[in-house]
């Protein structure tokens, strides 16, 4: 179970609701698990939210109904909580509920539920004549998440603290001789010793030659004198996500590595300065490109400047790219929007650096949120 | 990258084009990572196969270039796996790989592709006159990942073996005073020492009336004497998915802990007993069923008996209750299945005891790949 006070989830509710009514929508069936957490902290691993004007339906099986009923007690003060055990499966039991609305407009997420899962849901509601109707709707959930209340940045804040002292600790794990997969593995060690949930995905540790990959696996690589080390590693703490990367060097830098990582530093930083309420996503990611371009490092940049964090390690906004092709909204950042800034730049062959902390977009600008230095560190 | 060797892939290679011929599908869309690393061994988070009769078109992104050149470089001997640079977006690159087969019949996996995606995909391909048509097709891949191959037996005896060990030791890790939390993260270490590459899913260390929560999240509960204690984890070896339970008793257990544990084990032994080729699924799981409700414990298990091990820890086959309102399949077992069994009793209030193994279907009958001891440890 997460933590939200019960009446943040009264709030989003009350937003969802809104949002429903406004595209004439009777019910909306929430089939993401991160979507269903961010309505009833339920943190478990199969559920369906289903949620009406006057109730907040929760169909859940056997392992869950004990859980279940804990997260009603705690949403005494919410409109009508109802949780539904499983019948024969979870979705002839939503289909049993949705035959309880005849006629009604039912939003479906049609970006988290399968064409199989869709096609089986509207043969089984097809047998009743007066069966409600399946509308296909995207983010309505998401929409919500995109902005962070007080309960979330207090987590968030908290978590990326956590993450701040285990990164400045890290630093210690970094040793001649040790392989890839040792340092991961003592990273996860103090991830976990620090007080988080878990890893908030796979840690990255790449060095010398495999930093070049962006997203490499450690492995039995061992740290040689001069490699740059990626350090990348995040934690879930409450069930939210932060995510941070450093990148060390194994003895003293050479003038090579020291130019890339100053440009990498400079399109970190001019990044986080271009975060501020009403500013464009691409800007803020054109900012960051621009410090590399103009130092010759524009083509070693191939991934967005960064990605929202949350309930999920991924999630909107996208800081990315704006890529004509693809005729993507330039949707501002507002405030209470939660998300990473990390330029990095990847040499085939020789190397690469990427630096990255989170930030919040506040009413007046940004703040940061890992608060670790990010000079470079020679061990 | 996993390690199946190169023979292995075209034989997975050849029995997909097989299936395809047989549904008259020009080509397949394989969009499911779990079913691309199958047919790679690629490991990364992005990306999308299209399988035809003479080619397997690679498209990933610029992360993971070099390690799609280095899988290319390691099927020299598969036909003509070409390697594809995501342009603006990877839909819209396969949307472009799409046009240059003009009217063929396309499968994708509606199993695995959302109903905005597919939206989305149907509406870029009918800019033109003479695209493919896009065909839904479930389980193709997991049709064929059903059937372990020498390769993966290989890998799973091994890393069974290896979970097994962590078995006998995480013994020690229970102990009077310490916390679930504490419990779980030493079990984790341990799977990590032992040559894990991470946990196979959110280890479970469940103590007293928490072990009643078939699911339950390790928490800050102390282990008192008396309890008795749930230890569920798995772990992840070279891409394949390991899984086992253990119930241990903080001290001596007293009676009804002994009936209720040796009735789980009872129900575990006769579903590990009744698997043989061709046995009913149905069949395996109503053994485990019937001993329980023979002791009055029917209702207490809620639950299927097992699920399928493999590159996911949840995968088919499903060893589960018939359940007539579903009309399901009873689809026999056959040489080469890999799954658990794991029958377990949930009394709200007082506790449960859950019991677990790996098996695979052998020629012969079954063969336990976790071998750890199954008797009952009082510490």
């Amino acid at each position: 179970m997460s933590h939200a006070p019960p009446e943040a989830l009264e709030r989003r509710h009350r937003e969802i609701r809104a949002v429903c009514a406004a595209r004439s929508l009777d019910a909306l069936v929430v089939t993401s698990l991160p979507n269903i957490l961010y309505l009833t902290n339920f943190t478990g691993s199969a559920g369906i939210v289903v949620i009406t004007p006057e109730q907040l339906h929760f169909i859940t099986d056997s392992r869950y109904l004990t859980v279940a009923q804990a997260l009603r007690d705690a949403l005494n003060g919410s409109p009508g909580l109802n949780v539904i055990p499983v019948d024969a499966a979870y979705d002839s039991t939503l289909v049993a509920l949705l035959q309880t609305m005849p006629s009604a407009q039912v939003g479906f997420e049609s970006g988290h539920v399968t064409v199989a899962r869709h096609r089986q849901l509207t043969e089984w509601l097809a047998s009743n004549t007066s069966a409600p109707s399946l509308v296909g709707c995207e983010g309505i959930v998401e929409g919500a998440r995109l902005f962070k209340d007080q309960y979330e940045l207090r987590t968030l804040r908290m978590a990326a603290a956590m993450l701040s002292a285990v990164a400045v600790d890290v630093v210690e794990e970094v040793r001649r001789g040790r392989t890839e997969r040792e340092i991961a593995f003592a990273i996860d060690f103090r991830l976990r010793r620090a007080g988080f949930e878990k890893p908030a995905f796979d840690t990255i540790v790449a060095s010398g030659p495999n930093a070049a990959l962006p997203h490499a696996h450690p492995g039995e690589r061992t740290l040689n004198e001069g490699d740059l080390v990626v350090l990348d590693f995040g934690g879930v703490y409450d069930s939210y996500c932060v995510d941070l990367t450093r990148t060390v060097s194994v003895g003293p830098a050479d003038t090579r590595a020291r130019e890339v990582y100053s440009a990498v530093l400079a399109a970190h930083d001019a990044a986080v300065g271009a975060v501020r309420p009403g500013r464009s996503r691409f800007a803020i990611d054109q900012a960051a490109r621009d410090e590399l371009t103009r130092r010759g490092l524009g083509e070693a940049f191939g991934h967005g400047t960064g990605h929202g964090l949350g309930i999920e390690v991924h999630e909107d906004p996208r800081i990315s790219r704006r890529r004509p092709a693809l005729d993507l909204a330039d949707d501002p950042v507002e405030p209470g929007m939660v998300f990473t800034i990390e330029p990095g730049a990847y040499l085939p062959g020789w190397g690469g650096v990427r630096i990255e902390d989170d930030v919040v977009v506040t009413d007046g600008g940004v703040e940061v949120l890992t608060t670790t230095d990010t000079d470079l560190v020679e061990i």
